[in-house]
């Protein structure tokens, strides 16, 4: 890991342990990816950074992508673990610019989960799955002990197919790009804290957990130059946008009162003291787009439900240094960084 | 489920909780999937219930599938949770006469877990993954609280292409068919409750754990025809025939002298009262092909070091009832029973 954005972490020693920071989406868990995992497992295509690894089988382009979910509570305003497993995962293959093709479940079972929980679950995960228009094809269950698991832990991967002639991802970000989001931002992170909190008893935020992949049919049949795609789950969007600024190598600059906030989940953050930027979201996603397609993407985005809200929120710009930084109404200017770990663990 | 070899399990009650039966193997674990799962995926190929799920997608077959690995403990003789969870997935693909492309790697960590914990079972996968001749192309890790898993847990995907021309499965299996074993059986049970228990303690059962794509590869370009293949994991043996044998229809008859049992898991099981039959094993599959075929098969199978001692073990028989059974030295025969649950959990 470069060091420049992140606060350089000193080197993983051998004798330590696994933290919680490791799983959080910020500099720690970049650094457990590439001190231990990257290492072992080798990966030529840098394909592991991303949403998904790009499979060439004869003539077709395959993306496959794997997401444990270990959300806590099972159940939450807006959806559940279920809802959560498909919808990331039909994301994260959405994010490569694939059409979802088939979706598998691994779940982990605790001893004692009322199976009426279960079932609620596997049922969210059938609706999702029809929303989005994809198939679970095969699965596997586990049983754990009481006390081993958290009522239940799911894992899903997914196959897709990369659209002829599509090439999405970082390293096509380049200055001159239209930074596209595709809704408010925070709802996710505020909903499971809210059902996990009793301070947020008032609160009535409900998750934007939802399936991208129309949106993003949508927005790459419009016409639109598409150079990259993110959507902005752990770590929040201020994580997602470090990361791609340190893989393109170029500097993002926002505008802090083009961003949606919704009033609670801003309520919210005042009150916790958390900067929304850095809230997780489920359903919502970045569009790097060259500046001249940029009103055709934005017009094609917000036809999309799920992002009827779309904005411009920024621009990447060519500066000595890679980053991202984001302008108030004001007109001042602060630097925005990788977060060591994560406000809010287990959030999906 | 029919009933008819299971003892006939009473309807899951919507107020009832999951037990560690659930996830055994067994009839148990057959009703969860019927009654919960499958009508909520929905499964039109029957897919979920074989080791792959099979897609068209243009003119290339790919097999799909997953699993969890929440074996106790981490580290066992002949292998680790690492090396199982990759070639637990190698496998399954394998029996579906897939040959493996890519597995993805799903951590979920416990709080606390030592990293050279964590160092040593990636190195262990990656060992895997190249002796598989496979890649492991992308991974995603989350961290739970101390207390909320135990150590860790890992969920691999796998795609793999089918290859031209091979239809393999328990639809093709019929009388006549030869019932070929490709090794001594229930050696990865004892392992796992020998690195468990004191009791144990003089037994040097290693896990047959190894990735058997080699060997299916040679199998398959004997020139033999084959009809089915499965691994014998959890439930082992019996409970893997007792399926077969219901999906097709058929009756699987055994000769128990034929079957190899070495004898440290003998002296093992007799110990602690089980039947080898129902041990697991992670290296070890039954192939189904036309008596004709038989010797080819044999012959083709024993060039593989995973199965040098390969043995044709039974024959598939036409009778009133589909079931198993197995023929003693003495020429007495009895019924094989799929168990309710498992006679040790969390082997995988």
């Amino acid at each position: 890991m470069s060091g420049i954005l992140s606060g350089c972490p000193v080197p993983i020693e051998n004798r330590g342990r696994v933290e919680m920071a490791h799983g959080g989406g910020g500099s720690k868990m970049q650094q457990l990816i590439e001190e231990i995992l990257l290492p072992a497992f080798g990966n030529p295509e840098g394909a592991a950074r991303h949403d998904s690894a790009l499979l060439q089988v004869e003539k077709i382009q395959l993306a496959f992508t794997t997401d444990s979910y270990v959300v806590r509570p099972l159940f939450f305003q807006g959806g559940s673990i279920g809802s959560l497993a498909v919808n990331g995962t039909v994301n994260d293959l959405s994010m490569s610019g694939a059409y979802p093709v088939a979706i598998s479940a691994g779940l982990i079972l605790e001893e004692g989960l009322p199976l009426e929980h279960l079932q609620a679950v596997v049922s969210d995960m059938q609706t999702a799955a029809r929303t989005a228009g994809v198939r679970i094809v095969t699965g596997d269950t586990k049983v754990v002990e009481r006390g081993r698991c958290d009522g239940m832990y799911i894992n899903t991967a997914g196959v897709g197919i990369v659209r002829d002639g599509v090439d999405i991802g970082p390293h096509r970000v380049q200055p001159g790009d239209a930074v596209i989001l595709s809704g408010d931002i925070g709802r996710h992170g505020i909903a499971i804290l809210a059902a996990r909190e009793d301070m947020l008893d008032y609160c009535d935020t409900a998750s934007d957990c939802a399936p991208l992949n129309s949106a993003v049919t949508i927005l790459l049949n419009s016409g639109a130059e598409v150079h990259c795609l993110r959507d902005l789950t752990r770590g929040g969007m201020a994580s997602v946008l470090v990361e791609i600024a340190q893989a393109s190598g170029t500097f993002i600059h926002l505008r802090e009162e083009a961003i949606p906030v919704s009033a609670s989940v801003r309520a919210a953050c005042e009150l916790l003291g958390y900067d929304p930027l850095y809230i997780a979201n489920e359903g919502r996603f970045v569009a790097f787009v060259p500046a001249a397609d940029a009103e055709t993407a934005l017009k094609a985005i917000r036809t999309a439900s799920v992002s009827g809200e779309a904005k411009i929120v920024g621009t990447v710009q060519k500066r000595e240094t890679a980053g991202v930084s984001i302008c108030s109404k004001y007109g001042t200017e602060r630097h925005i960084y990788m977060l060591s770990g994560e406000q809010l663990p287990r959030i999906c």
